[in-house]
């Protein structure tokens, strides 16, 4: 079966000097696939020229040449610009083209590196939420202590004072997506929380647990703390999206820190830069299994159609990571089994 | 100036075990301070005993033992207890009689390693916030990407749910603990949230915000994000204490989740075990500048009295930072700085 997906190639630190790149490596992996590169048709077509240009000697151009196609646009979204003056003024940019694009069934999904806010509020106004969903929410995995195994958190910024039936909502949502896009069964979910016992945390998260609790069909195993998200015990973690969000950027800051620490003490003097270059293997080890690149491609769910948004500073191979995202996605018709999901559990609370 | 504090010796995972060798540090290191060490008489003689005779040959015993009384108590605080419980129940437990032994005068700092909700009810219950401040907050410090440089973080959850003006008063507090206990004059103040425009966020933050801006004497510089925390740029982050403590925990959890790769993957062969030893001074100070140990202690502010927190799994070194916290806190009147500061904001709002 062919995927499509459109890519808002104008998107992100980089643009077109990381989507396109990003672009080949995901057609070179999947025959099947095809993109739309949404952006300014003479940059990108400069772009993919020289992306061809290097690689002449393998055949690169005819062989990926046929599955991509341009659309041409004229706009573009900034990282910092406001999320409604985006919505509102900006119908030509890439972003707005690639989601609808997804709208209009031209693609099965839009992977964007741009500004978070902006491609939440255009991919809400335009494609609207499920129906049973009340809010959209942003989910991405995280690494834990058992290197095969990766927990999904959400909702990490979409929203903002979630109530606990928006909190039930985005688990049973993370629980369909996990189900459907690894090998695991049936999720375990656990709701963040400041300690394990029933007492504890806010009026929304403890009405939040009877809800989750409530509906059998949820692995729900409790009340989980921060340190709790990378022991490997939960498959999905809850939450609001205000505490989601920090909780991401925390752990960004955090692998910042010890990238800091150890660049400076490995670089000190001749000793340790000798000792550096035995352990580069191990540290290389270290930071891919840890890297957030590995795993970039935060989903945007809740949405009657697939759209994946990928770190601002992702490079070529985190890029496609995030279009790799989109294709499991779009594989596996996550909005189509949320629907489904959440058809059950609203006919379930009205039988 | 003799400085007195109280140790609950029983709190903690490890007890007298860890309380008593931790004291005996404190006291070699302050020859001005003395400890009333509160909890199971015999257990403690023991414990000292055995640290003694470990010590025999330096004398230890009698540089230190005048500097030492026991405070005999019946009653424990369990790690998981309810604090409710803790509170109503347990009135001869070392938690409770330490913070007696501060309202009554007889200690001026109160220090533990016990369960974090049950120290909170006790002092909050037993010591009265200070006038003016409407709820006590838990404040610790964070390494950045400055060796030199720490960031204090308030609040670790002691409130869920905190309005504006609980968080403006925690901008205060912590601005006069940083300013009062190191050598920041004018300490910068960020306020957490999920972006850095004046748009993002909740209510609650947004409204703090404009408490906190109309305050001259507050150096407040803005909104951070999770990962600014870390880059040295702000003396204090301001938070409701659900987020301060997820956010803690997740430094926790990350620190943890470094850690057991490291070990992974430097104990994998031969060859990365000979690296690994000759990396470990490298290694051994990555740990030592981000390890939560080292600056262990958390304090209760906003109280009519100084108490500290230590982490309930701390070794002795740790415990001994905690009191080393303490004692910096005493010496420059923290509860007695706040309340001036308070008084004056409120008599400048008044005016």
């Amino acid at each position: 079966m062919d995927i499509k997906i459109a890519i808002d190639a104008m998107g992100g630190d980089f643009g077109p000097k990381i989507t396109v790149p990003a672009a080949i490596i995901a057609l070179q992996r999947h025959p099947n696939l095809k993109l739309i590169l949404v952006g300014k048709r003479e940059t990108l077509q400069t772009q993919l020229a020289n992306c061809f240009r290097a690689c002449c000697s393998c055949g690169l151009n005819n062989r990926v040449g046929d599955q991509i196609e341009i659309c041409d646009t004229t706009e573009e979204v900034a990282m910092d610009e406001s999320p409604v003056k985006a919505l509102r003024f900006k119908k030509d940019s890439s972003m707005r083209v690639t989601i609808n694009l997804v709208k209009d069934g031209k693609a099965q999904a839009g992977v964007s590196a741009g500004n978070t806010g902006a491609l939440m509020a255009i991919a809400h106004y335009v494609l609207k939420t499920l129906p049973g969903v009340d809010r959209p929410a942003i989910i991405t995995s995280l690494p834990t202590v058992n290197p095969n195994k990766e927990v999904h958190v959400l909702d990490l910024g979409a929203n903002v004072d979630s109530e606990a039936m928006h909190l039930y909502q985005f688990a049973v949502m993370g629980s369909v997506l996990v189900k459907a896009t690894t090998s695991t069964d049936n999720p375990k979910i656990g709701l963040l929380n400041i300690g394990s016992e029933e007492i504890k945390g806010n009026e929304q998260v403890k009405k939040a647990m009877q809800l989750i609790v409530k509906n059998r069909a949820l692995n729900y195993v409790g009340y989980v703390e921060g340190d709790d998200i990378f022991k490997g015990d939960v498959d999905v973690v809850v939450c609001d999206g205000f505490i989601g969000n920090v909780t991401l950027k925390t752990v960004e800051g955090i692998a910042k820190l010890f990238d800091t620490y150890l660049r400076r003490y490995f670089t000190q003097n001749f000793f340790t830069k000798t000792i550096a270059i035995l352990a580069t293997p191990i540290l290389k080890k270290l930071a891919c299994q840890l890297d957030p690149g590995r795993r970039n491609g935060a989903s945007l769910i809740g949405l009657r159609g697939i759209v994946v948004k990928s770190h601002g500073g992702a490079n070529e191979v985190a890029f496609a990571n995030a279009i790799e995202e989109a294709i499991r996605e779009v594989e596996h018709n996550v909005p189509q089994n949320i629907q489904t999901e959440v058809r059950q559990l609203l006919s379930d609370e009205t039988s």
